[in-house]
């Protein structure tokens, strides 16, 4: 009988043995997809800088908890250390991106932070694209004697994906926002579209608005249409974002006005673009491969014949079409069905 | 303080605690609806006849299962009986169908032969609309001492549906099957259709048509596309329902063909019609309110401006359009989402 090697056991398995606990605690990346939800609260107001979330671990016990400030300060790591106190010692701290290597006006770099608090590990998502940190984060957590690993994170990358788009294609990440029948029209023939979705379905694109930096319209849906594209929820009035209008007609009064959907790279602050239609608008996005993510509302209803979601975006065969898009959550909203799709890269 | 009233205890209750069992047992509408997935064994091949399934249950155990056979016979309740011998004395039949009551020359009445079998109790489903039977089965069985309701279960119904719509609108249960991307095309402006959805999606639509017992294309679709239109799937193929085409137009050999949605209550033996397209057909039996349900593809793909998955259907306001669809089911097939919607009656 052939003798199995002895492999090293794999890095989890390790980590779970060191810190005393069962197979069944959560594992690091359990501990990673947390600290993406802490994460989302400091979106988008975190801006100019990436939302990130950090979490401490001490045993079994979180001891620190943090998300990047309002404006982008504090940092999540400074909050989280801050919180942990001496229970840093020989904990983990779980950061969604790596923690930030080069020395800013605004407070010391939280590598340096990191190295000072006793912490025995850290393990980041996500390694900072950014030429400034991009590995001397871990460079110098490790020169101080801390274990410093990337355990690469689904969840960590989304919810930094403003900022990985950002890095990678210059531009913000964009949002397709459609709300359809079932058979995929966004209007009678007439043009009538309020309301295809119910209540609970308009309250969360106003929640999706408020997750986001900018809203685009068309001119076309602008003239016609006239939408506010404010954030209507009691409380949250005041997240809502600039306004966008993709035309090369007169701008309207305080509106910013794009000629082109390649010239959202220059907007400016803006990480997540929320783009609200119409189809023709929505179209000139897809041609040119600007939408990371469609956030699709159904509702059970038939219309036939009416307006179409999407005007032309230049596919020319069936097959080109798979392989686009990949379904990340979906979940009803009343008897809407809400579904969001990832663009594979 | 005021004193509750003293409320007879709902029925169900009262059944649980009949026979000695905890609250967590199955309760009646879980036997009804196991029942009525035995009924699905029988769809199509019990055409004429519904298709019925029974369980009968002693104490805590199932003593008896049956289902509609090929052709109509035996009925299920017959077969359970047969199962059940002795056992069926005190015990409980569950049957999706009122047990008929009316004598035929393929063999004795359901509702005599229950009668006679020292159950304790039968619990139907539903209320037979053949005005033969219509609550007359449940007068021979409470003749006979055994208690005998309707427990109204919604499985049971929609178990029956090919007869049920039959029975109130004298016509077959119409489903619409639509594959479409997720902008709602079924195909690229050029035409191109082949393939949207992927080979999981296309399987489960042949394992569809092998559930009915008649597949409607229009002359368009069929001069077009010539469909084969057969149930592909090994061990299965001799599953393929007949074909109707929906054309004014000169009838192609072996096909039936018929001139208006309408004339589908011609159709004899037919209690479940499988309708494929194009858009202008599924239009025509929208319009005429003849779909009971939806049968919807949709792949993670983006087509823009492509065909429509459907015509005009004389939708005047699109308030009108709400409330008339409910979604009962949802699954993943592969990359692809199948969702079927049930016309609300």
């Amino acid at each position: 009988m052939l003798e199995r090697p002895q492999l090293p056991k794999p890095g989890r398995r390790n980590f779970i043995r060191r810190a005393g606990r069962l197979a069944t605690s959560p594992s690091d990346a359990r501990w990673l997809a947390a600290a993406a939800r802490l994460a989302g609260r400091a979106r988008p107001l975190s801006r100019p800088n990436p939302a990130v979330g950090c979490i401490i671990v001490s045993g079994d016990k979180v001891v620190g908890r943090g998300w990047t400030g309002d404006g982008g300060r504090p940092h999540a790591e400074a909050v989280a250390l801050g919180q942990a106190g001496d229970s840093a010692r020989g904990a983990t701290a779980y950061v969604t991106l790596e923690p930030c290597a080069h020395q800013s006006q605004r407070g010391p770099a939280c590598s340096h932070l990191l190295a000072q608090s006793g912490l025995a590990r850290v393990v980041a998502g996500v390694e900072d694209p950014d030429p400034r940190t991009a590995g001397s984060g871990f460079a110098h957590l490790r020169a101080a004697g801390i274990v410093a690993e990337v355990y690469p994170c689904d969840d960590a990358r989304a919810s930094l994906a403003g900022y990985l788009i950002r890095a990678e294609f210059g531009r913000p990440h964009v949002t397709l926002k459609l709300a359809t029948s079932l058979d995929g029209c966004i209007a009678t023939a007439a043009g009538e579209s309020q309301w295809i979705t119910g209540e609970v379905a308009r309250a969360h694109v106003h929640s999706r608005r408020a997750m986001a930096d900018a809203i685009l319209v068309g001119g076309g849906t602008w003239r016609s249409d006239k939408p506010r594209l404010d954030v209507r929820l009691p409380g949250i009035e005041s997240r809502s974002p600039q306004r966008v209008l993709l035309t090369r007609g007169v701008p309207p009064d305080g509106v910013k006005v794009i000629n082109a959907p390649g010239q959202i790279a220059a907007l400016e602050g803006v990480q997540y673009l929320y783009l609200e239609g119409g189809g023709m608008t929505a179209a000139s996005f897809l041609a040119e491969d600007l939408v990371d993510r469609i956030e699709l509302y159904r509702a059970p209803i038939v219309i036939g014949h009416g307006r179409q979601a999407l005007g032309e975006i230049g596919l020319d065969r069936l097959a080109d079409a798979h392989g686009r898009w990949t379904l990340v959550e979906r979940r009803q909203l009343g008897s809407d069905t809400y579904e969001a799709y990832s663009r594979t890269r």
